[in-house]
């Protein structure tokens, strides 16, 4: 049976999430030539401020039931945590949002706290590479893709002069994720 | 039975596609309060220069089965008609871009035609906008949602400065696809 493996990434809209999930789609799959699945649904809750986005990456052929496991989420809000930090396999792990997230849901998996938005805005200067942040932390966490793989997907899907920031963004990241999990 | 809709766009990588299936979707379940999943699944074709973006729009709660049959299917190039007008359901329509597909698949669909590269480039003057004019030709075609829902998730995803250009390419769009039908 072919190794699967489910990340939901969930904040407020604007944050860049889907992206986030597009990027990491696209490293699976189109750099490392893995299978991919990446999603947004929305039901009546979308009229929130809160948004999810979610990937499933897999070595083989994938089939998506209705009702799926996720091995890691994150939760870049309260709203966010309160709403899409459910379905967490035992085991599985829930990175948040160090200042924005007081109240961490609880269950059978280990909550991980960054100060992403903080990072983003003292550590690199511009908020808008949060969603970078986010990405690569979760992917230092659990290496479902290879870092380099990861950061390729980044810069392929920014402008020219955006490269720099987005590397360095990704680095950061990176480095702040695995640190959480040795 | 809850109704349901689907809608395929398909291209090359970088013409817009998965924004123009993530706008489609918050048309539809943010402004118009119904139900709607946007994914892209990517296989080991992903490395070629084709993709596609899909959008289910429904009034009740979406299942997933991986069996979907396409209410409505775009394609931008050839390969993309070549590789992703399938599962076409029976009465469906194909939209195909007439300077780029030459030869379109056959099926028991009706196949409509508009030049939407050219008229990004001729009638608005910006190739970028491609992706709009795509979606409001399908919105025009099918009515999937309102022109007003449709134009709104478009402005809401675009820098203000560039509100005006998107409008002007909603409305060709749109016009152009309610003639096809008409």
């Amino acid at each position: 049976m072919a190794e699967r493996y489910e990340i939901r990434f969930s904040g407020a809209g604007g944050q860049g999430l889907i992206t986030a999930g597009i990027i990491l789609a696209e490293a699976a799959a189109i750099i490392e030539g893995k299978h991919a699945l990446q999603s947004q649904s929305y039901g009546p809750e979308a009229r929130g401020g809160a948004s999810k986005s979610e990937v499933i990456i897999s070595d083989g052929p994938i089939d998506y039931p209705k009702a799926t496991i996720v091995d890691a989420c994150l939760a870049m809000t309260q709203e966010a945590a309160d709403k899409y930090a459910v379905g967490i396999k035992k085991g599985g792990l829930l990175l948040i949002d160090a200042d924005f997230v007081k109240t961490a849901p609880e269950g059978d998996f280990t909550v991980y706290r960054l100060p992403i938005m903080r990072m983003a805005k003292e550590d690199i200067g511009r908020e808008i590479v949060a969603n970078v942040i986010a990405l690569s932390a979760v992917i230092g966490m659990t290496g479902v893709v290879s870092r380099e793989a990861g950061e390729e997907a980044v810069v392929r899907r920014v402008p020219p002069a955006f490269k720099d920031l987005n590397k360095k963004a990704y680095s950061l990241g990176y480095e702040k994720g695995k640190e959480l999990v040795n």
